[in-house]
């Protein structure tokens, strides 16, 4: 319908986890719960780990799952990071900094999202808005502040990579199906009416398209991707997917992404999305 | 390019024109300045013009050119409206009621924006959730308010009208090419490089579209215009479009719109642009 491109294969998987392999760090925000553990998971566990992962969370006390991984990899890493909080992402770069060195970083996955549900009746300003904070500006803001360190990587072109790619940097913004205008129409624009998220992961996405065209210059991959729908405390039990499904599916996308893939919208089988 | 459709022709006006005069009110939210106030200037002067022209503005005391049309034209009517002020908002309702009556309201054009420019660098969250608010937010709001009189106006069918368009029911959010995610790339993408905009007018035609799908069983048209770039304050003095053009071009759109337009997202011209 959409897709430009069949299933991902076997050897698109393996030069995935070969991109991943060669990648210094990989930073994924929200990684306490739902698909954010999952990535750290997935991450350390399987084929795809890179050399540092960075897994940032608002409350690492209350983070147990994401604490009980870290002891069993000694490449997880968690800082703390409160996404709607500028001072917290500040702070957050300086302990990355100081992790990463003069690698810098070489992925930065903005995960964190909310869903304020709320349909045509229910919805109010505020909804709107906090939505709005969280999913499309947060990515932002936090994009803008770890540029220095994006920068770095990218211009070290890890491993001799000159071309863009995660082995170099790139900015992925997790985003969704449900941002998409075009396909909130017919059958399926009746499910699923949630006005602040869904306006939230569309400016989502045109923040996407904006920064790829600013970091282009320096060789920075920007893209956005839609996870699936996926059995987590936002998906719901009935979802088709489980979390290990749609992300193992995701990192060989992330992996294998390059200058074609800049600016997309993708799903996590690697089909083009409609804006 | 993205056309469906080509100019405007002699006969679209006048069918236009005809649907205005058999529309009881049109309301125009931001009527001050800029195109709000050229609308309800063309409104008033032109042959597309309705029973009532209900003009709102925030602070009516310095719209000085509006005050000046208004005694000119005995059917516009300015009422008070803070378009980020729920309060605000329930007491215009409460005016326009008293205005239509029974009628209801034909048409509400939610056409009050700002523009806070500043690209990746200058962009804060706050200038993000200021333009979020005023321009998202605000017509979400707005038309939830005014959705009693919009169906009071649809139920009727006024003049007999059955299908979609102004003369029955209509919500118009005034969007622009800049919310084009699609069209933020190649070269187009490096004018207005306006982050805080660009975002919530693509939340807008989110927005614009989920109240199409909601508002479709009460038979109220809702679509998104661009009005192309404009001589007025936001538009700058090297825009190519006068108001008088734009406005009459838009006019003649508005005026035509029917089922086949409904949840579109077209230009000043009728042509339908990618979301």
């Amino acid at each position: 319908m959409w897709s430009n491109r069949t299933r991902l294969t076997q050897p698109d998987m393996m030069s995935a986890q070969a991109s991943f392999q060669k990648c210094g760090s990989v930073l994924v925000t929200g990684a306490n719960r739902g698909l954010g553990l999952q990535l750290v998971k997935s991450l350390a566990a399987g084929g795809f780990s890179p050399g540092k992962i960075i897994a940032t969370t608002r409350d690492p006390s209350s983070a147990l799952k994401l604490k009980e991984l870290a002891e069993k990899h000694s490449n997880i890493y968690i800082v703390v990071l409160d996404v709607v909080n500028q001072e917290s992402i500040q702070k957050c770069v300086e302990e990355v900094h100081e992790l990463v060195q003069e690698e810098g970083l070489n992925c930065l996955i903005n995960n964190a999202a909310i869903n304020l549900v709320a349909d045509f009746h229910t919805v109010t300003a505020e909804k709107m808005i906090e939505n709005f904070r969280t999913n499309a500006v947060a990515p932002l803001m936090i994009t803008k502040a770890f540029l220095p360190l994006l920068k770095q990587a990218a211009s070290r072109g890890a491993c001799g990579a000159e071309s863009m790619g995660i082995q170099r940097a790139a900015v992925i913004n997790m985003s969704s199906l449900v941002g998409s205008v075009q396909l909130t129409w017919g059958e399926r624009a009746h499910y699923f009416k949630w006005y602040p998220h869904r306006a939230s992961k569309s400016a989502l996405n045109m923040v996407s398209r904006c920064m790829a065209v600013d970091l282009e210059s320096d060789g920075i991959l920007c893209m956005a991707i839609h996870p699936g729908w996926v059995r987590t405390d936002m998906g719901g039990p009935q979802a088709p997917l489980s979390p290990e499904e749609s992300i193992s599916s995701l990192l060989s996308v992330i992996g294998g992404l390059s200058e074609k893939d800049h600016g997309s919208f993708q799903n996590y089988k690697g089909e083009t999305l409609p804006w």
